[in-house]
């Protein structure tokens, strides 16, 4: 498998950090290819702007689905965004790896999203879900949060983690027609022991030993 | 009221813009102050960074919370973070006008929560929800889609979008002790027909009419 790993965190030496590497060394291994987007090492500006297009649809008004449709009928997105949507274009797997900052992905990796997820590109004219663009590709889920499970229990403040994660599963990953594997949650890693930690890290390299064989979630 | 006024549309002649418009002038009329952060305007940058701090709490390494922390405990935000912290601690109302991209808030938006809702300044050491740092204070969120409601109606594709507000309204807005109203959503804006705007203006102007005597989601 080709493997496109987008990693969103600051720090290389935080626990992110390392399942990051496990996931790279892991896959490597297994003989798949694995080409990463670190944002903060790549300096990803999440923000749409003008620059992101090469050429311009509307010069008067920016109106970011014009722009995008635009970009993508005269493949004219800068190339930094060209290169990412290349990257995606050819995987078969999309792997994220995130730390979990206020109930959703960090904003690096959302202007990601809004921004190489482009119309025209990624989604439109119908094609979503079902008729999702990326039909045939797999991805995968990796957050660590700072609360504990019992905060995302039924009863818990917060309440279950799937709520939110709708958002990432369902409404990105599945909007584009993915086929998308239950995700890898590392729950209060600020607070965990060396012990809880090591446990983390076999079960994720357990996950991804079988990322080609695990059955999807239901759409 | 002290009016809180953060906007995320990088286009002011959009419907984002004409509804924070009305925003402004409508408090403005009835008395209240309206301090605006126009984060593209401003040219907010959404991806935490070193330089958000004036002193380094640990030099080798960057921990997110940990330097919060420590800013917090020492004043030592950057200018543009303290004050965005000084107009939201001033506010008795946070009032959200952005486009809804990809299930959830653009990533200027949501870099704005992860950097000004901070660690030891919107949180930490148990303050989150009924014991949050911003009891009293209300919060509205008004926001436009591109889909239409039958997409986010109970057997939509989307699904109903209660679910994916849950993040904001919950999350965000709850979890720091904030008394939040219900959302006001403008369906299908791209779509629109100008009677289908002046509506939504309309309800709009009502919803901030009222905003003082609007009962607020239950928690």
């Amino acid at each position: 498998m080709k493997v496109h790993l987008v990693y969103a965190h600051p720090e290389p030496t935080s626990f992110n950090g390392a399942l990051r590497d496990l996931a790279v060394s892991t896959l490597s291994e297994r003989g798949h290819t694995v080409v990463q987007s670190d944002l903060y090492a790549m300096d990803f500006d999440p923000v749409p702007r003008r620059s992101d297009f090469q050429h311009v649809a509307e010069a008067q008004r920016f109106h970011l689905w014009t722009e995008q449709g635009h970009a993508a009928e005269h493949g004219c997105f800068s190339p930094m965004l060209a290169e990412e949507m290349a990257k995606l274009s050819s995987a078969d797997l999309l792997l994220l790896q995130f730390p979990w900052w206020w109930f959703g992905i960090p904003a690096i990796l959302k202007g990601w999203i809004d921004k190489v997820f482009a119309y025209g590109y990624a989604y439109g004219m119908g094609r979503m879900y079902e008729k999702g663009v990326f039909r045939g590709k797999r991805a995968l889920v990796s957050l660590t949060t700072g609360g504990p499970p019992e905060v995302y229990s039924e009863r818990g403040a917060n309440g279950p983690i799937g709520v939110y994660l709708k958002a990432i599963l369902h409404g990105m990953l599945q909007f584009v027609g993915m086929d998308v594997l239950p995700p890898f949650v590392a729950y209060a890693v600020p607070f965990a022991s060396d012990e809880v930690r090591a446990q983390y890290l076999d079960e994720f390299r357990a996950r991804l030993e079988t990322v080609e064989s695990t059955v999807p979630l239901p759409l």
